[in-house]
């Protein structure tokens, strides 16, 4: 393909995702294909020759539209939103045009400068500490891919602090703690760094937070084990209810014990301290005191096209002792400036990385601060009409206390809980989501919250507006009676 | 943005990247901003109300293009080069717009099935044996961000198989095998899992390729000691010198220790077993026969936009045992389809996961196997007129044979080698690579051959042409001539 020929492919591709987002409202949210679709609609192997390039689009329409689930759909309510904003679409798009692998500085001066200051600007925009700013030259914010990734990079920094610190723990007894309702990251970087994990239980009338009690429980009887915590998650909004561990209790239990690393996995929730009025209840000021690190991603409810994942560090260093490896192909040929400038390879897992700071650039910018909050405001809005519905009905009641943009609820018979099981109205929840999962005009997503199965409902889409929740409120309203008379049928 | 706001703006930076691609042979290949150059130019925080996207696409123009190293200019020689062709950007771009993050079938079924089944081209387009097909539902492939990640998943489901054949193995006995020629990749990897890595030494008589005996030697000498080494990072294609690891002879090895995990890291020259005329030099017969995985980066060579890092396994279930942490909000109401379905998430480390397998379909469709043949083909070609210039230099020769698409090359004093220390022959070369990297018109990197400093030349941008070819030799001519000149003064 010649530059030309680019530039008829390119404002097709354009005409032609916008006649997708035109269309968006009215395709169904998921799927209906069976697995194995795609195999029946492509050949085998690769063509011998090359196709035309307007056929290739042509096939993006026919066989891959109608397999995706549309997460940027306006009732898409599953899981936690990710973002799909036109800035972040024209952000990867130059992105990928300027294709820039920014392991160091050298390789790509802008990419790197980038980063550096639009983390700084992410961090000023959420409200946290110049500790944490690129300008400080001590602490500092780096993209990347997922929360996952970001637990990853500060486990490994956490384990050779404590190690360098502690040289004779054995690494056996290096325990990670977390709760019950931390991310499966956690379980994750466990088994990838074979390290054990200790999620601690959390309590419904707590709303399954974490609180500073809990914690130092677990760390007496920890220590009289021999076993060696070196470094607490916390979660600022977790993904099955939104709870906010207790950074207040948690940072005064952690002052007696200041070799755990305190890490704030915020990727959901994060993105909503943006918004002063939710900063005391996030607990931006403990944050901003006592956590060695911290992530929100902004690919989620931010605006910003995944991948966008922040991580910022109260210490560079942390990262760079844990993850520094220079072979003499990355020096640059003049160190003079090393000192000054970030290379980023020491910051995260892999070497090679993408420009990821432009599409935050071009979010921040083209929404500004104010229109930041805005769409912020706006979710919450929208999740607090839901609510608002919810106390109407005499089939659906809260599970827990509703987190900003996210409720979790449950099917209730009329006659309410009290005559039936956990098990039971378990079973009933559970009825109820394979239900509405089968509908093809809504999507939500089940949880189990200390083993009661319950509905997630995570507003976050840009797109949606009080009709699509109070559309959404009527399904799950209307199924929910149906699913409870076939229970009662099948119970008798 | 609204849809015709972002259809404007969409015209507008294909406009602007036709723009960039005219310009790019003209623009210098290196940037001459200094570290901090952004700061002066970008406020300390964002707008506190959005700004007009054509002041901010203006602004990458007049802020972020200076900044760049051009990564996809025809003079660029440096690291191994990073693949920029407008299918890859039109498939980030879709991509970006349907932003599925597909960490199961169910969240994203297209997203799934393309990539089972553009790895399964990618697999056949290599020559890679059934037994790594994703529809042998055995083996099968997955697009990771780097090679990096590769050998991060590949080693730790190494381990995790090593562990459960050998449950009384001590974690500090476990080694990870590589070489002195290993990409840093063996390094990160080791300190991030915390494991030993053994670089064993190659030899300069066997091109930096490491050979069967040094292998046994080293299992032989770690087995006395106690030492359990549980994977062998083979290389097909250093980075340094494009060495191509004796995989007859190590497979030979290995098959009196099948309980090591065999990984195949082609990472640049996996995507030249594309030409049928490469496969033996690269080993594919006992690649296909013994390999338990292997790694080739389409964002390299092939053509296709970082990130694009393809890893194909003959045992899916060493990835998924190793790997896989379910939690009920990522289960799929309906399990009828467990099995027959591939829920990526746990091939990888993360959770999320971008849409890759459209970039790498829009390359292998709209060039065809023989246009991809074709690249591959004619860049080594413009290598092999390198070579053949540098034959006829008094200053300049090899220092190892080339290697498809790279050559190592050193500038050496006329009167031959034999009066110099080798300190003051690297001492020359680093002085030459000084030099030669002030210049902004061409960009190669410096290496380390067992001590021995020396300048790599790669070649791989799909603009590189012979003129550019014969303007880079005349450069380094001309530089060497001048440099050997000091140099001797400064002898003298």
């Amino acid at each position: 393909m010649d530059i030309e020929q680019f530039r008829k492919a390119g404002y097709a591709a354009i005409d032609r995702i916008c006649d997708y987002f035109y269309s968006l409202e009215k395709l169904p949210v998921t799927s209906k294909v069976e697995p194995g679709y795609l195999r029946k609609l492509i050949p085998d192997e690769a063509p011998e020759n090359g196709e035309d390039f307007t056929k290739i689009a042509d096939d993006v329409k026919e066989m891959i539209l109608p397999g995706l689930t549309r997460w940027q759909h306006p009732s898409f309510f599953a899981y936690f939103p990710t973002a799909c904003t036109f800035e972040g679409i024209l952000g990867d798009l130059y992105s990928s045009s300027l294709s820039n692998p920014g392991f160091n500085w050298s390789a790509s001066p802008a990419c790197t400068e980038l980063e550096v200051i639009t983390m700084d600007w992410a961090a000023k925009l959420l409200g946290l500490a110049p500790a944490f700013y690129n300008a400080s030259e001590v602490g500092g914010g780096v993209i990347q891919t997922s929360a996952s990734d970001v637990v990853l990079v500060a486990v490994v920094a956490a384990r050779s602090r404590f190690q360098r610190d502690h040289p004779d723990t054995k690494v056996e007894d290096m325990v990670i703690y977390a709760t019950t309702q931390t991310h499966s990251l956690a379980k994750k970087a466990a088994i990838v760094l074979s390290l054990q994990v200790r999620s601690i239980e959390v309590k419904s009338e707590d709303q399954y937070a974490l609180r500073g009690d809990s914690l130092r429980a677990a760390l007496e009887e920890d220590a009289k084990l021999g076993r060696k915590p070196f470094i607490l998650i916390a979660t600022v909004g977790t993904t099955s209810s939104g709870a906010v561990d207790n950074v207040v209790e948690l940072a005064a239990v952690l002052k007696d014990y200041p070799d755990i690393w305190f890490h704030i996995d915020a990727a959901w929730a994060g993105v909503a301290l943006a918004c002063p009025e939710f900063r005391e209840q996030l607990y931006l000021p403990e944050i901003n005191e006592s956590a060695t690190s911290v992530c929100a991603n902004f690919h989620k409810w931010g605006l910003v096209n995944f991948d966008c994942s922040a991580m910022w560090v109260r210490d560079r260093r942390l990262l760079t002792d844990a993850l520094d490896v220079t072979p003499i192909i990355h020096d640059p040929s003049d160190l003079s400036f090393v000192g000054t400038a970030i290379d980023y390879r020491n910051w995260h897992l892999g070497l090679g990385r993408r420009f990821r700071s432009i599409k935050l650039w071009f979010v921040l910018r083209s929404y500004g601060i104010a229109g930041f909050q805005r769409h912020i405001r706006k979710t919450i809005d929208m999740n607090n009409l839901f609510v608002k519905l919810l106390s109407e009905s005499k089939v659906l009641t809260l599970f827990a206390e509703p987190s900003l943009a996210l409720t979790v609820f449950r099917i209730t018979p009329p006659e309410g809980v009290d005559k039936f099981s956990a098990e039971a109205l378990s079973d009933l929840n559970a009825r109820f989501f394979k239900v509405v999962s089968a509908r093809d005009d809504i999507m939500l997503t089940q949880t189990s919250l200390n083993g009661h199965v319950c509905i997630r409902f995570a507003v976050g889409s840009a797109r949606t507006e009080e009709n699509h929740i109070k559309q959404a409120y009527e399904i799950v309203e209307q199924e929910a009676a149906k699913v409870i008379e076939t229970w009662r049928q099948h119970q008798s």
